[in-house]
């Protein structure tokens, strides 16, 4: 039963670009606060930053097969998303194919599990996302799909979705949700200059965000030290 | 009941500052072995080393409100240790909240938690030490306490004890203990110093510490290989 | 019960250095995927990469006493190896040991546990793989054993055996497989690189490995998105 | 973009409990190795088994509002399934839910998070497959939606899609592929029984399934202790 | 240092049993949602449910000696509680211990590290909470503090706080907290009877609890499962 | 280079018997410490106890074929152990498997790994020590050895070696020392009823032991709760 679906659907490279200035935590506010990977997702470098189309892949456990078929999905602008079926932490990937998805103009890689020769990657400049960095590899025996949705580290991911990750962790957008996200992260970034400087010069967020009155509301009360102390007995 | 408690101790200056030239190694011995972190929590940069006054902070799970409460509490030379009132690992801190603590010349960041913008406060130069990473912001609806005693990463934090925090983890020091426990870990500083260079001229521990006499008599004997194995048979 | 085997065997110093240009993944491939320890165990700064003869050495928890008595068994080109005889993950290991073992030309430490100091330790260049970081200290009361077969981070390590160590890992040969191993290990390293070349050009590993036809076999099918969407209804 | 999505398709009855009859192990192998849940999902108590059709609920962390929500959208013969949008693991469920799932004919939940009142419900016989227990309650602030395509311990959830669950573990298998599956399963079933019995009265495994002739292929070989002592040296 | 404090004060007998027939999430909300260990503290056996007054004991890692000296603290309804100064999960107490427990009226055991002989424990049915069961057992070498506040679990626990325990889990009382803390949860367990009755007859917690105009109101929308379908194209 | 070791030496039933009726935790201690496999080896069901000699068995991972092998060389009285040669923890091991192995009367199974249909090995009343539970099952493709020193959950266990396993966890005992560790455990288990009787009549620990001078010498002291408040400020 196992496909691989091709010519899936991009989105415009204008689109892509634009994410690939935006952090991941702004991203995911943008989205409504979902689509996050798992927080064990940790690249192999930092600081490392892409954007790009998803092209995903499904590996058996301790079975890399499926990552060769994959290389030739991809297109430059893509991020290979890479799970496998069922949890193992071995090093599914390692120097060569990142030459070859280099090769094509793949952005990196995110995958759901461990990579291999991460010193020969950090040289290259090519960044991966991992669950583990494990020695361990594979063996080639076991088909599966590629361009199928497929859930990453806990979240549902779609060929042609768009991935966003940096030192912060992993997002998916939803192909038809981008450019409504975009519109939304932008506006949240050219907002947050503004509070930046102000903060920086030393006014307090209490006051920026006129937080003071919502908290007296809510019962929060001051008290001195000393008078605290004595109250506790 | 929240409260948030106002113009607590701070440690004199010249003591904060000799306890950041000692490494949390040495002052968790000098203390009597008591006050680590969980070794979880973990910087986000290295080298980073910093003492300084804790300024401490509840926060409810997935609510980081109370953070901007606390940033008005702080002085120059304080520490922020902020502890959520029942675990969640998402990322209550980021840059923008950064920004205000330098500002006011707040020296760290520990949180028993996730943080968020680690590359922009990599860059920034302002060091944290977090049990993660993770890209997922907060919300802002329930109250808490500022500077009331506090639990986090497993150590007991009473506001105005002393932080120090390094490549290795974070020591908490009760604040009426602080010059005695400075005294112990300026003498045991001094101390190694001599034995390091005897080491690197190539003594034996064995010999410095006077060891073997203690080692033979707990019944430590010497084989030779050859032996060992006739004997394993 | 407690014994320091002397005079354990070693490696031929050519062999060891042959291995030290190798990397983990491809040495563990080798010797037919076995041998490779756990991989909590992660390098304290990276790039590292070592290889060296096995001393090993058991510790109580909470106990670094006995490496005290290992070092004296060390010798130039060595690697320490450190088991616990019970899980406990302080801090064992600091920079005045490391001193000791510079200076006895010790290659580096791996460590089923804790180490602290580790910011003096980058600084000296010395490399340690450990299953945390951990301020704590220990005490010495207790002896073990050093130089008997160890199990580390899930490994059976004997004396002498030949360990390498780099950004992806922990790697054990036993000793007497070490030459074959060699071998193995040089002729994959050979095959790598004339493959990873053409893989720089584009050519895909698919072809390259001829597994189009066995892809085939298996069943695999290829399909347009467009009908592939169709077909789910 | 929250959603409430009613009148979802349901499986017949009659698949629903013949794959009540079925073990968790024998469906996922039937399925194609696809479709299970991470092995931290464990039964709140033992023995348990249940069949069902998916209802699912996206619940904010900390917050179970939803699930009241979706509890109207139940049926007899229905299995919750409840994914918070982020990790947190405090208790979600309790008593007073299960007791509003019964009355509806509910055959039990599989949360991705934490449950409590777990003695109570052990009383009850109300089954739950849970990640975590835990006393903490959640708050009621946030909307989310049911009965839209969840992922729920690492699996990918579509409302009326088959759910398995028993001491080993919880599976999914999609509406549209259980009939298939069914058969499949029956086959296997029918097929272990024989052979069940033959293993019990002593015949090896070796021989029932063949064993032996590929085995040798392989180059497996069998060595006597006595020599295989002496050639290790 | 080590001190042990005699004659801590306790809380009456009656609230104490009021208490124990509470459960601990329950008296979690009653309290304000504080107070709660980690949920990785688990009953050996279930069910299982206490309450009782603290005696706090800390113990050095791999060092149960303190035990014994806090066993002579103990009165009958006394809990005793735990901590390590540094996490070892070995087994710090066996049935020896317990049945001197026993023989003082104590009501169980709350451990943040391993126990062991919990076959017999269970059969002489004295409850313990912890983090681990472990085989290991202790040295009695070192000293520590009777009665001094601890920190268990990640909560704060000081000698006389009420502790309440049960399948979900441990919660910590403050002792000046107790009465109203009391007041609170029997409101709550009363509030709750009346509605689980009518859960339990098929009304809804939606109608019961008024929910529906507050999820219209933040945006809750409901829409037939054959339109949502169309809608996603 | 996979090997099937015939004809391993076994102990002799009656010490084998003799271990059966001991706890691992007895075991453990009598040995000097060692041999403990980590605690994350759980019984599948409670209580469960017995001892036995190892068969050891390597498999692959995700690959049970060798479990298949390993069958053949057990006899009435073995325990056997299985260790992956690198960590997965999916189901290598289910009711076929232990029917198997009760007609040939094995005693129990010990994996480092998980383990399925948990539900009917507990009807059989077959135990299990495991690291997980899991459905997902396994291929019968790569060939690994029977026989040789394995290391299973962190301890070394050589063909022939006695394991004992309660519900406490497993321990591992060398065959050479297996009869002087007998004697030792029978005598301490001796010594403890006697204890095991004053205990329960109210003696405290600390006067049976002799304690209390020893504790005076370190340099504990007692305090009444209202001094030591006092002095605390």
């Amino acid at each position: 039963m196992a496909v691989v679906v091709t010519n899936t659907p991009r989105l415009p490279e204008a689109t892509v670009e634009q994410f690939g200035k935006l952090g991941v935590a702004t991203v995911h506010e943008a989205l409504g606060r979902k689509g996050l990977m798992a927080s064990y997702m940790r690249p192999i470098y930092r600081p490392a930053h892409i954007s790009g189309c998803a092209v995903t892949c499904e590996v058996a456990p301790g079975d890399n097969w499926m990552i060769h078929v994959a290389v030739e999905q991809c297109r430059p602008g893509d991020v290979l998303v890479v799970s496998p079926t069922s949890p193992w932490k071995g090093g599914y990937f390692g120097d060569l194919l990142a030459e070859s998805l280099m090769a094509r103009g793949v952005r990196g890689l995110i995958i759901d599990a461990g990579v291999r020769d991460i010193a020969t990657l950090t040289e290259m400049g090519f960044p991966v996302w991992s669950r583990a960095v494990c020695a361990q590899g594979t063996v080639k025996e076991t088909i599966a799909s590629v361009n199928v949705p497929a859930v990453c580290a806990g979240a549902l991911v779609n060929p042609g979705d768009l991935i966003v990750a940096d030192d912060d962790g992993v997002v998916v957008v939803p192909r038809l949700q981008a450019a409504a996200t975009l519109d939304q992260a932008l506006t949240r970034e050219a907002n947050e200059a503004g509070k930046r400087e102000r903060l920086a010069r030393g006014e307090l967020g209490l006051d920026i965000y006129q937080m003071r009155e919502r908290l007296a509301a809510k019962g929060l009360t001051y008290v001195e030290y000393e008078s605290w102390r004595e109250q506790k007995g």
